[in-house]
């Protein structure tokens, strides 16, 4: 505890905002099904899509220091990923810390936590995804640390992994990984769109994947 | 398990449509006050109010084989109600089986489990009540069954049921009965409305529903 | 149980209107991080923001006949509070209820419960905080109390408390301190201000409160 | 609503004690992985195992009456299900319910709610599986129904279905097919005595079972 | 926040005793079933039956500090009761405040949090009811007050009220009232007795407590 | 996904055993606060109290197979550790799983998911830490992971890490900073009879931790 590392590894940006356009589900299938954290992570607003090189704190229940400290430490494009120590929905962060991580360049919040002041952090285009909407206050007592390895909401991210999120939830992306990923989701994505027009013409998904032989193997009766 | 029905009876097209348009709360009420499921089952999107007939679904948890499947028997009209052979959160549907599913004329979709592409959903007005949103992919290795009776979010559903579904949450209202439950709730439809302004111009229920001689039996002091 | 109070003291129209405008995140920060509901209380729709003197009911699971003796209690200006006397999701509260309050003048409810006709809800105006949004129907069986103090989704309120509720939650505001915790909402309100427009600047948090060398004493290390 | 169902029938009693011996899990199993109640059902206490036809009570929130109808319709070697209209944890049963219903023969209670007393319950030998321990108290108000019917915690059951229940929690046969889930499961029995010889022994699943080629062929590597 | 309230009423000792004797379910029931905590309140071993004077305590989230505050102020015969400013499931309470607070008289301790070392506090014959058991550690970082009101798991509970807990739960009889709760207690306790013997022998709650008229006027049908 | 790591560097068994003896609460403040999985992990008998070597799984949910492939690769004195990629509460664990896996000499197994069979477990000693007791039957058609790094209930668990489990729950350590958490925790325990004895005769916390002057200064009155 209570330890920040300065200086952080990144992906390329136009990587990044490669896997932003293309979305938590398919950034998630195109790494083989790993990264997502837990579906109670949830956005406060709907229709923001994002993807940025993850700050990570490491933060005791209901203290909020460590965002002050962790605000320093981001460069433009970043998203913060906060973890607590012991499970807490107080509402860390607001639209006073949201200003001032706006004006360093953060693309939003990921936190295993709650959130407050949501109409302003609306207004302000700030999204969050968050555990709680809870306007408990914090205090500023005890250290943590910025970017170290935490486990949030049950997936675990070091800082300058990749986070995507949208409506669909949060994914992380491995650093190293993340332009392997991102060829393969623009694969998916164009591969995508072929089956949704054959699908939007009628044909099944029984066919198209050409499941029934499978399926009757596996005993499938009509009856 | 591994059991698809193909024939299926569903209620006469014109009161599922006097259902949709009566609503959840009126249909559960009309009906004696059962058939709703379980509140946690909330929709993907605001203000989609649909009814159709039951395609039931049985699958694994986190094996959206059966869906497949089960978008063959669609009718037009129909609405897909999946439940789990055991919990599941995983995100077993989205824009290409959406695409697929409305292609046959389907309704909606009920889930006791995750869903993901919401975004696109919600564009292409395909509404879906489910447990999460979650963008976990699933796989196709395991047989359910498709229109076999189920339990869905704690109530019973067998193929051909109404389900009647709206911001207030999904109710089942069996075949059988179906016009009888439509006649009830047109009346209660009727009835409120005259309730209603009287309620507006400032009349209390107290008076109107001559609730007083009852509370004061009862025991009811004011102080 | 069986009881209701008929003449209860309210706070000054002036004071409850501030508090309004201060919003629930200030107002709890102002009297010293209490008084706030647990988080799983959300609104039915986003967007109202709201004050008045607290109502409070008592009532049996899934029995809402206390809601109709409450109405005739409310004076304009005032929120209904609804604590169980064992715990239940069930739908107390629909349109003609509302439509009822709102001939009185009720600028809302907050229920530990369930509530449906949301859609109607909306289009009203009537906010709605609650615990679960649920179809099913209530009973007009048994007493419970009106106007006595409840405890409330973990908060105790007493009739003609100030009750705060917008996106962020629930605030309680005891009556006879609610002037003193105005005049430090419009204190901090004013304060903010400042404080925001510094870190949109770019200033840190970590300047602006001077909070450098508390941490160093603690023992933060920058690696 | 309101319906005593009073004559049942049941399955064979040397069937019921057969399922009973050999116990949830093997049952479950034995009829195809279907008919287990939901997780959180658990026993006021360890190392009951029982057996028994269900006795079926759909029961509003909080309110036990229909418990002392139920009651009446048992025959030794019954076991009781609650199932309630909306969800509750409130204590419906008792020392005294268990009194009563123990002199009737009843071998135990599945309730998908609350239950009390359970020292007690423990003394008399009579076994709850249950949602909740909950001293609180109920009503006796409304009418539900006897042995229509009911779904208990996700899982359909009728009366006269055989309830098979342990420390690994709830399980429902049909009763037209009791006899034969319990020749399956004596199979089970069986079958695994030789199996838990041989892994004793230090043999591997992965030889017993000859996984190694399947594995092999899915691809798993070795590193 | 920061007050220590010194001097608090208590009942008298042995009404104290008396609803200990009693137990839960029927104190709850004496007294009109108010005074329940939730039923997520636990006991962390079985067997315990206990009555106390509460001594208060509002703790912040895993912050034990306000722990060593209250021991101070136990009497012989008293019971600490736990409520956080906001949800933590920490474990604020181990064995060696368990040593300290018995060395004070203390009969037990009831948190609205976590607690550990519970194989020692059995060992001791310490009992504790609580949210969860967790060995996470707690700071002394920040005041909260004792012997001030508190909501602890829904429960209004005020310095010297009487505690009751058991295996069922736990409940809070306001001190004023002791002694009266305490005589309707006993009375229910005589009373049970008689129906037991008559329950026992295999007469039916519906004829004992003359239950079939009124059956038959709410509509109840045998068929 | 699909590999199976084969040779894993474990701590000294004689640190692994200090650690056990110590605890999981003494070894958790030992090493920081830090490793402690969530506290829903609860055993499924009293009493145990165990420490080995991490043998980790990642399994997909309801699918048992990557257990048989993690039993062969178990060293006497591991623990297998297993998480799953997305939620479940199936039974992926019983009797038979448990003989082949004790017969390798395995210690426990901590489970983010549900064990059944739990009457024979604990007959077998053969403790487990889940997140549910479930007989729900699980398959063997996908492939997970044997001895990759996972996240487990909130824990991140490299294979080779010294898992402590008891009573309390479950603690991680690093299997590299084993042998230092033990010193500290065994003079944590050497500290703490010390203290015991001081508080057991009645010194005030306030006063052997000296904290009246600190409670002063921030602030606490007594009234």
């Amino acid at each position: 505890m209570g330890v920040v590392v300065q200086n952080i590894d990144r992906a390329a940006p136009d990587v990044i905002d490669g896997l932003a356009a293309c979305g938590v589900a398919t950034v998630h299938e195109a790494q083989g099904r790993i990264g997502l954290l837990a579906s109670y992570m949830r956005p406060i607003y709907r229709g923001a899509s994002i993807a940025g090189s993850a700050v990570t704190i490491l933060a005791p229940p209901a203290d909020n220091w460590m965002l002050h400290v962790a605000i320093e430490q981001i460069k433009p494009g970043d998203v913060m990923v906060l973890a607590t120590t012991s499970p807490s929905d107080a509402g860390y962060f607001g639209d006073l810390l949201a200003t001032s991580a706006q004006a360093r360049g953060c693309r939003g919040l990921i936190i295993d936590a709650g959130v407050r002041d949501v109409v302003d952090l609306e207004k302000m285009g700030f999204p969050v995804w968050s555990k709680a909407i809870c306007a408990q206050g914090t205090i500023k007592e005890t250290l943590g640390s910025v970017n170290i390895p935490v486990v949030c909401a049950g997936a675990s991210v070091e800082a300058g992994d990749v986070i995507v999120a949208d409506d669909d939830g949060v994914c992380v992306v491995k650093r190293a990984g993340a332009a392997e990923v991102l060829e393969k989701a623009k694969a998916r994505v164009a591969n995508e769109e072929a089956k949704r027009k054959r699908l939007a013409s009628g044909e099944l998904g029984l066919d198209m994947y050409q499941m029934r032989e499978r399926l009757a193997e596996k005993g499938l009766r009509y009856v």
